[in-house]
């Protein structure tokens, strides 16, 4: 590590690795940071090491948190009755940012997978059964992905929340807002179709 | 900075700012880091500080060095009577991937651009004229980009160096490696055939 060369190399492969960029993408990034050493590289080097060292899995949700618990697990005004199944953390993100959902979550942390040994106990699945009872949850809202892995997985989730009683729901299918016809695949269209409502009041 | 979604935050804003990467894709990239804490953002943060550190501008060339003059200029076997004029570090980094140059470069950092007050001084075109007497420069290959401005920039090059004596030369423009003609714009089918040669040998 004491050529430079090898010193950006380094700092290039590990910035490959980043979601988006590629080598030559990496590479240009690294060139834009170390023209501006002071202003973003440093910056971001600090910003880096800080939520490495101060940011863990949250105990109770699976969310990024800085304590043992995550804010939204701490925070008595989200203690509605209602959890939201997400399948990852950018998936809780999502939900944030639309501000609708005023509960709390279970981050499962990805899909069932036979191929990738990702079973009910990986996500979480037993955890989620006892967090219904011990917080008094009245509905389950699974908010996975409508692909065939988060659909099989939201069955799963269904079948083993069924012993408990609690009301389990699902995110509506159907056409996007501002979206158009002509440009959706043929199965949102029938799956919009298939749970039309009344428009008559 | 103590609430972990300020400083997740922080880190997103900081990593939107790179080349490549929109308030979107650094929110996952940032996500993809706090998933992989251990082995990649502790690394990253370290390999970022380390590079921040330790880099700076060769006081010869204006390569990236970790001493006062970079690796290229210390390297004796590059003593070889050419200098290679490129806009940035990035160019510098394409032609040694080209491998065919085996002198020395003069990093001007940018072009000509009135606008933008960027003129001889700020590019070290003096410096770049004084070099070729005291490193008995034969030959200056101006590599600058095809474009409007490099061009410029090459002309101004060229008149500067008149007064040495020293031969000063461009990249040939023209039908790239593997390039289809039918692809190709206007400009560079005259410029290839302007500067046809013979096949015979």
């Amino acid at each position: 590590m004491s050529d430079p060369g090898s010193r950006i190399e380094d700092l290039v492969a590990l910035m490959a690795r980043l979601p988006g960029l590629g080598p030559r993408s990496a590479r240009r990034a690294v060139l834009h940071l170390i023209r501006r050493r002071g202003t973003l590289m440093a910056p971001l080097a600090q910003a880096l090491a800080e939520v490495a060292a101060h940011t863990r899995d949250c105990s109770i949700c699976g969310n990024i948190a800085e304590a043992d618990t995550c804010d939204l697990c701490r925070n008595p005004a989200r203690a509605t009755g209602e959890i939201c199944v997400v399948e990852d953390v950018s998936d809780l993100w999502a939900m944030e940012r639309g501000g609708a959902f005023r509960g709390r979550y279970h981050v499962l942390g990805g899909t069932l997978s036979a191929l990738d040994a990702v079973g009910p106990d990986e996500l979480g699945i037993p955890r989620l059964v006892a967090r219904v009872a011990d917080e008094g949850i009245r509905e389950v809202i699974v908010a996975l992905n409508a692909t065939v892995e988060g659909q099989t997985t939201a069955h799963y989730i269904a079948e083993a929340l069924a012993p408990t009683g609690v009301t389990v729901t699902g995110l509506a299918q159907g056409v996007p807002i501002g979206g158009e016809l002509d440009y959706l695949d043929d199965g949102t269209i029938q799956a919009a179709l298939r749970a039309r409502r009344s428009l008559q009041g």
